[in-house]
């Protein structure tokens, strides 16, 4: 991959972010699948489903869910509560119904937060069959105090929940060497903007830039259902998901909040320098959450079965800004200027990781003959314009003399005592003159003791 | 094993102390057998019998010891030293003497301690044929000093060293796994109470104790003549001694001094974490004494061929009191409720032990599904009674994301950075539901290389 | 190798300074024959010949020099610089040539330093093929400038440059083991004294002395042109190169500054520890230079494909004194006297090499048995005289437990607390008891990614 401007823009963005924030998402159903046809319209993703019943490790994917309409209606026939007016007025899974009950009865299965008067709820019921709908306080004072105890309200909740599947959106770019890279993002929240759209958009965006860009490492590229999806996802490709490495699970990355990131579960893998170095180039504080076992699909790619280094980088990571998971989590909360920031963090984050690379002497028994290539000071000139040829022979020496195929340059960077950049331009000019060769990727050992069979089971 | 009431009484160690403290134990010998068929009253041991002139490793079984009486009298008949009356009087391994001796003659032959002038010294010829008595200073003075220079005295021991045996008593008592423990204690002192017989009687009471519950690991117990028996044993069962990973010798236990105890070879093993765990719980200051290469039967079981981790925890240890190897270490030094006391302080340490599992996630690749199971937080309640469900979910949560059978608790409460008790408590509840098993042991890799076979000889 | 008196005098190492300091060397030629065939009347060097054009590696044998006269006369025949009055004058590997030329164009083929007025500077062109004259500014200065700018000057350069060979003097001492260490030195410097005729000469009686010891390790004792040299060596004896762990590359050795030395790769090789050893048993500053790639041949054997710790004890380190590469560094600059002492430095940094010794217990199961080999203290006196059986039992104890065929005498120290020299006496009095056996050199795993496999190409 190489730095180049990015292809997409402010506008494009909040186009797309505005045509798939209505939708209704879910761990299933049509706002699924219209979710991914629309982003089919921009990068060529490949749709997977699968079937309802199915065993995914611990999991069962689920019956598919399909909402039509839903309402509560007061003995007036006033409409107090529709999910045409919005879909998180409904919990996510509810069951059909057709009835009339009492506040009594209702109260239950109405949903609202004391302490957010404005702000309807996000709420689910994927696994425990239930209906159930959400409100803001404000909406429920004003309009179910008005009635007496005795009032029976009609609740009609037209959904289906049947044998279906669960799709899943899968976008692999071959990059210049076999191994991996994640990035997998989760779109099954209904209209909430930074938690998840946000992360659902710019993944796009940054599949769109990685499709117009030569690559070194090849990307895996997941929309999934947040956990089911992406524990389905991992059980339908399980070699190939021990084979990554590391990569990054692309969440809440356009709101007001500051940026920051979520560390990998081995907190000295080099994804999380990369990500701090993208900060700091960036001009922001380096705000780091440690990683715990809270959050999204890492939880899925950090297992012990897995152990793939996921950091997020994130602008309000959920769990710290006041509107996650409410109704106030609109368009409004982001921007496509911010997610545009973000989207150029993660690309600036992909390029570093590939530019993070490990040289190997391509002659490894003794010195390389450094005048004839013209890479020897002499009087008058160094052999790249402008520069001081006595550091550069420092770094060419110490170069040749530590790439051994598993050091990386920071490291060879603090043995030398050298400036990193100035090595990382060397070594370039050096693979240039054919004295070093990249290797694809180190070869990491994964600190996972059930992968790497350090015991047996009595 | 499962922690229940003591089944040991002060009394009945007090029966069995006063009951073997008479009995004249040596290497091998009439002595060795009695004690051990008396404890056979109390175990099922297994007395295994090496003959004289064995090879084992660098040593050889010497011969067996029958000493039946011994004195020595003065010109007028008059009995100044006698066998009979303290076997401490007479030189371990005395060879068999009937002569007159001048007191010039005879002084070699006398062992006191200067600066103890009440103590009988304990002392022994093991390998090298000699005869000798020892008696206190004041004895010395009272019954010689009245002689003249010319005085012969009458000296009769009536020993036998001839081929025979050498007596280790052994139980194994077999667990839950096969991975066993070392339990050893040494019965070769005569009547010297703290140092040894309290290591004897605590050890055979352990067992008794172990007998009766239920155990994770097995425990090999073995009562050797120290050194020797304990080379014997290990000659003899060398594939089992090395396979062994930790254990105890049981020395020391019942004095009037503090609690303490000596580390095993490698100070960062967990046997020196679960001693140091006992002390604390038994409000007793850690005094730790560092390994070093003299001591007890450690000294085998730590060598290059078996670098087992044994640990001694013990009340007045060797060295450290003035009654050490005298005639002073009576019944009356030690307590059989100090005795009880540290022997419930084994027992716990063998229960911290059992505890200190290695627990692995049963579904490596992903989440483990909560919600089903009943252990996702919902209103109102957690799936433990009496505390908080927050708390609860990052036990699980770090349990199922970090234990890989290789990682044991206390290290993944520091990751966690969580109480270990609700770590241990949660682990087994995740266990009872079937979501984490115990590894019966961590593959430890000892620290020996020429076990490792780190290099080849030239 | 055992500690004996230095056969080597001062007034021998001055007679072979003087003979060798005149001789035209350089990176091929009939000095450098001359050179090696008179250090072959000291010891029975062995000398290949690697034919010019022959592929070494990233390098080509050059064309072989041979320089017979080479001049620069003014327009009145006087002659200006004469290549039989100070072989510096003639730039290394100058062409042939004759013809006249002007000031101007002499200018460029004329080399002073402008900061040393009297120094004759120490030039060579290799592998570019030129010619030049070197001089001092005031030789320069006095014998040019009365010449106007019309002048011509007469340049006569007898030099052959034509298909020959490289020649390399080599010489194996086999010892007790086969494992062995490099000491390596570079011949290819013209008249100077201490970079590194001193270096070549120190070498040659090191050798000689060597010749005359039993040593334990074999050495490959080798001298080569510098760079080329070495590199054509490696190439031609690349498997027993690899197999080597360290040694010296000696160089510098009897100027007028003090003494010090370069590290080696790996900061923490054994090798730089005895270094640091005898310097401070010579009474000398501990003054270290750590490794860097710019050097001598240390850049050849320490590249990735071989990796040998080697070391320069040095005595004015090349780079550190004002005389270094010119005619100032004369035999005046050096003294024999003090390369007999950096040659003592060497045997003696040899010798503890060789006492480093790994010790592994013969009877690693258990005990070995102290009292009939006389090894337990006994009243009245230890086992060794003169010293206190206590510490004596102590040492023997803990060498008996530790001794493991992969740690070293140092570490077993510090674990022990005892000091490094009763350590070093027991250990070899036990060697010689028989319960020690001495490996003749640890596994010591080389930090080198590329010789150990550690990842694959893609």
């Amino acid at each position: 991959m190489s730095a180049s401007p990015l292809n997409t823009s402010a506008a494009s963005v909040s186009v797309l972010l505005q045509e798939l924030f209505p939708l209704c998402r879910s761990l299933t159903g049509p706002g699924n699948r219209e979710t991914l046809a629309r982003l089919q319209r921009l990068i060529p993703l490949t749709v997977h489903e699968y079937p309802s019943g199915t065993q995914v490790y611990d999991w069962v994917i689920p019956k598919e869910w399909k909402p039509k309409a839903g309402s509560v209606k007061g003995p007036d026939g006033r409409v107090l509560i529709d999910f045409a007016e919005n879909n998180l007025h409904l919990v996510g899974y509810s069951a059909p119904v057709a009835g009339q009950f009492s506040l009594e009865e209702l109260r239950p299965h109405l949903h609202w937060l004391d302490n957010a008067p404005e702000a309807i709820p996000y709420r689910t019921s994927y696994y425990k069959e239930d209906w159930g709908f959400c409100l803001s306080r404000k909406q429920f004072e004003e309009r179910f105090a008005p009635y007496g105890p005795e009032a029976r309200f009609t609740v009609t909740i037209d959904t289906a929940l049947e044998a279906g599947s669960l799709s899943v959106g899968e976008l692999l770019i071959p990059g210049e060497t076999s191994q991996e890279v994640l990035l997998s993002t989760y779109f099954c929240h209904p209209s909430l903007a930074n938690d998840n759209l946000s992360g659902v958009v710019l993944t796009a965006f940054l599949a769109k830039e990685l499709l117009a860009r030569k690559n070194k490492y090849s990307y895996r590229i997941v929309f999934v259902p947040e956990t089911i999806g992406a524990v389905a996802y991992c059980a339908h490709n399980e070699a190939a998901m021990q084979a990554l490495d590391c990569g990054f699970v692309i969440t809440c990355v356009a709101g007001r909040g500051p940026w920051g990131f979520k560390g990998s579960i081995h907190g000295e893998h080099r994804i999380n320098r990369v990500v701090e170095t993208v900060l700091r180039e960036f001009e922001q504080p380096v705000l780091r959450y440690p990683f715990d076992p809270h959050g999204s699909d890492e939880r899925q790619y950090s297992s012990p079965g897995f152990r793939i280094n996921t950091a997020s980088i994130t602008k309000d990571k959920y769990y710290e800004y006041p509107e996650y998971h409410t109704s106030l989590d609109t368009l409004d909360f982001i921007s496509p200027e911010h997610l545009c920031t973000t989207l150029r963090m993660h690309l600036r984050a992909l390029e570093l990781l590939e530019d993070d690379v490990f040289y190997e002497n391509v002659n490894p028994q003794c010195e390389t003959m450094l005048s004839p290539r013209g890479l020897y000071p002499s009087a008058g000139g160094g052999m790249m314009p402008g520069t001081n040829t006595g550091a550069q022979l420092d770094s060419i020496l110490w170069l040749l003399m530590l790439c051994d195929g598993a050091t990386a340059l920071p490291e060879i960077a603090k043995q030398a005592n050298l400036s990193l950049q100035e090595l990382r331009d060397m070594a370039a000019f050096l693979e240039g003159k054919g004295l070093l060769r990249k290797c694809a990727f180190p070869h990491v050992k994964k600190n996972n003791a059930l992968a790497a069979g350090r015991y047996e089971h009595k």
